[in-house]
């Protein structure tokens, strides 16, 4: 950490501050200048609130040079996590499919689209039981049904199950799921990722629209630093202000993220851009950058479907698509 | 709301959608131009998804005319809802002043400060028990301890207290606060909103960093269908590329959410600035510009919060600033 | 073209409104509602000024519902685009990959790159000779000096050269460059655009940095409505609140311009993301979601580069690179 | 400047960065922690390039601790900039309005127009005769003939004129003029700025839509370096998501701009909103907050307004509000 301090600050500030950082055990190194005198922080300060040292009159301002995750770090954790569930490995360079509907809508539906996706090469099965809508009058999902119909369709096919959590007291109930996803809307719904820390399940964490990879691995850091090593980080679009597509999909996310942290990364193609005529292009671009997985809307009849519809793809389309992933990975290797 | 669909539209599917939109008991007026056929639907088309139909085949865009909320509208509710509490009324033309530290850190100080920011005009104590923080290791506040202090502030001024819930299981817990605060990052935590509307306290509602005006109008639809009518926006910063504040403070939200909604606005210039330098000066401006309330971080000892010090200005500092609110506000009558 | 009307229009403002679109041969279809009377325009608006409608009292809401650019809509130009330049053809399905470095520096240095570049595949020379600088105290480019250099490495390989104007009164200069680039800052320097309409030349338009797929395709319209059919889309990053890359790479408008228009579309990975690490795996994405061209900035001596030295490849990783996106364009056709 | 080095770098490119800052005079403080070195630059370093440090191999990251710009810093230069034209002085404390039509129509429209403002108390007539337009089908201006009936309408009321310039080559059309505007699509066009920096006329710049306060005085010092310290800082709203409004307005630019820089802020509520009913309220916000100034779109009929008519205010509505912005001044002294 750096502390960059005002032009003749007050001696007795000053000497307030070094004592306050020696009881923390920090080392303070200072350099000074003509016009300016700069402190350097070493030791362990990531359990130094940076807003207290910038709240201080005689500093102009503090710039953190330790990312204030460990957990999450990969500098701690040089190896890949590879989270395994339900006979499939997620991270460490395979290409892991998840598919399936927006919502549930029915036994038949969620069998039929997880039998097809399976076919087509995918090795987790999505699907809404709960479902966040912007608005109250929009179909809320199957819920508790929902969960029984996805539970099903496991028993059906083998699939694994990733599906949405809305809220930590909804944990019950999501006992038999492989994969909790948490949404980007509850990204910083620090109850529910403290919750989810206490368990052991694989959680799918996606990014918020209006958070940087710094606050994702934070969010990750909440649920690893509770005991719970399985966190799937997910891109699924920032919002920015343009507006052909329903959120700017930030594939850069991918090297990124990776070279930060040690978590799968997977992208979101049909959320990100919420039409079904971009996905196959951007879910090959994420698979070409390097991405450790796809969650793809599927739906066999997406005009029908109850939400969504726009952005899901038909199980043909999926088939073809899974085909052209393959090669792209293969032609990488 | 208008469907305009793709040129030589297929029959078949075309017949399918009128009969559907007859069913939803939606009129349809088409007009056939040359190269485009746009579809007016006239009825209560709230009900009716947007999504389902854009999905469709034939359909190029769908553009929604009339607002998708209605409880929050304007329209239908052409008066100011004002808002009552603990003997201040929120709405309707007064500049309501809530005040106090980010988060409550001892009886002494949450009693000091109180009663300093009622002698210098405000009715409304603020103060964090819960604190949503970015980082699992910072500070989280003083939990229930902390709601505990606030009732004894409360005994000691009178004054109404808002404090931040972060989950519906805390409910109990606030069952004697008189305004509960949904925070930014859980402005779309739909569970959390749902809890609310089954109350009838009064909520302040934060706009997320990333939401339009209609987000937030959305959300507080969820409150208002739930049946309680006692909702509050409050802007706090919309998250942009500028670094130099915390957030970008976007004043015109209140002309817009007054002119969209029946609604009282309030805004936060402490968050939305994250520099207490720039607190009096935006506390200004949205006075000027027709805010309902002002929610602003006071801190008798700012370098020395526990949290959010460098936007916390001093009592002294908010005496001085109330005063210039007053004077404001009757130049403009 | 879709006219929302207040509640109980006036009459006369309305017969005012009606009369003047007749002028205009513009037909109007009303959908009178309960609340509400939408009018429908069929015609040629893109000559009808959306603002002078809007700006009308009884006018709450316009839409288009056709885009407002002509000559570079794909529905009246349904084939691709491809442009002849130097020997290579940009458009129409193939992967131009366009290299150099981020400014010319030597006759040496510029003569090696060109020549490494074109060892490894690269077709086209880009090189700054006049640099846009944030700040005025940094290096400008060797201008005139610059330019003869291009020329010199495009006599030593036979590369076309790709380099930036900033101002219309550059253009005698740059009368024997290939290919002339306008930057994302001088994206809508309207005067820029006119004069290069007039020309015949290709010109590489650089996405604004806060500029959507329309502004876009409307500044290439400028160029195109003057005369000069050569227009190549270059998407460069726009700017969001992530920190971490540069710019956010917005891959998504790979397909949606390729909808939207037939003109080809260059995708630049290095000055998006401004990290060279970063480099690789978004020109593989680019490739994989079908962009016509990359221009991948590329340095001997990165460290030493007179500018944007932290986000060049070596010539050894552009050849490395390229491999992989010939196997990546290879495997998905 | 201080570098942040990674763990354990070579030695030998050490000291060759060593040396290098050495030969410009540097003098560096290293930090060495036990996973980390810093090393802390003192001197002038705005003449080091941030970019060649950050990309050698052994460095992780910088961070300037100067501010880049050193003729716009107020640091430098504590006391406000004062300019003063035709009889009016912008900056230091006073609210200057400047209104007028957005772009000239005929010589009856200019007068009328310009008698009205000056009579509600403006004191700078704007008006434009150059108009950048999204559109090359819009309305351009009246261009030469606008500025010949601008200057006419100055000789008819006194009051100074501000117009766009578009283009470096536009110069000598515009010698009568007394502000030259630069538009926010033209804040980083460097050709111009340069071009300006060689005058002594005052400019009023304005904004990108994507530009940071940072990037704002970087283009201001462009114009200062030049020898014309004649510069005005105008906000008129950046891009967001929010699309309720035509840009968002942030007003926390002038506390900002103005601790930042001894340049005068002026505040155009009118592009920065595109809706004249939010125009009053924005402008006693920025009044409020502390503006330099504001310019003000106004129009004896909107609705008929060659463009910009949403956005328009008629002089009935400015008169009024130029009291309101009156009153809240006094209140504030």
């Amino acid at each position: 950490m750096i502390v960059i301090l005002k032009e003749h600050p007050d001696e007795r500030q000053m000497q307030h501050l070094l004592d306050w950082l020696k009881e923390k055990h920090i080392e303070v190194h200072p350099t000074v200048g003509a016009h300016q005198t700069i402190l350097g922080l070493i030791g362990d300060t990531s359990s130094v609130d940076i807003d207290l040292i910038s709240a201080l009159d005689i500093v102009e301002d503090v710039k953190r040079v330790q990312e204030p995750y460990k957990n999450a770090n990969r500098k701690f954790h040089p190896s890949d996590t590879v989270i395994s569930v339900g006979g499939t490995q997620i991270g460490g360079g395979s290409l892991t499919l998840m598919a399936g509907p927006c919502s549930v809508e029915s036994e038949e539906q969620i069998i039929g689209i997880a039998r097809a996706v399976k076919a087509a090469g995918a090795t987790v099965l999505r699907g809404g039981a709960f479902k966040p809508r912007t608005s109250p009058y929009a179909f809320q999902g199957m819920q508790i049904e929902g969960i029984r119909l996805l539970l099903k369709a496991r028993e059906a096919t083998g699939l694994p199950i990733c599906t949405e959590i809305m809220d930590a007291s909804q944990l019950p109930l999501f006992e038999d799921i492989d994969i909790l996803q948490v949404g980007a809307r509850n990204m910083q719904n620090f109850s529910l990722l403290k919750a989810l820390g206490k368990t052991r399940k694989p959680v799918l964490l996606k990014r918020g629209m209006a958070c940087s990879y710094q606050d994702l691995l934070m969010s990750a850091e909440y649920i690893l630093a509770g005991g719970n090593p399985n966190v799937i980080l997910c891109e699924r679009g920032i919002r920015t202000f343009e507006t052909y597509t329903r959120n700017t999909l930030d594939l850069a996310c991918i090297p990124s993220l990776k070279t930060l942290s040690h978590l799968p990364v997977v992208i979101d193609p049909s959320h990100a851009t919420g039409r079904s005529a971009l996905v196959p292009s951007m879910a090959l671009a994420a698979a070409a950058a390097g991405a450790d997985g796809l969650i793809i809307e599927v739906h066999n009849d997406p005009p029908h479907a109850k939400c969504d519809g726009p952005q899901s793809i038909t199980p043909a389309a999926f088939e073809e698509l899974a085909g052209k992933l393959r090669a792209v990975r293969e032609a990488l290797q």
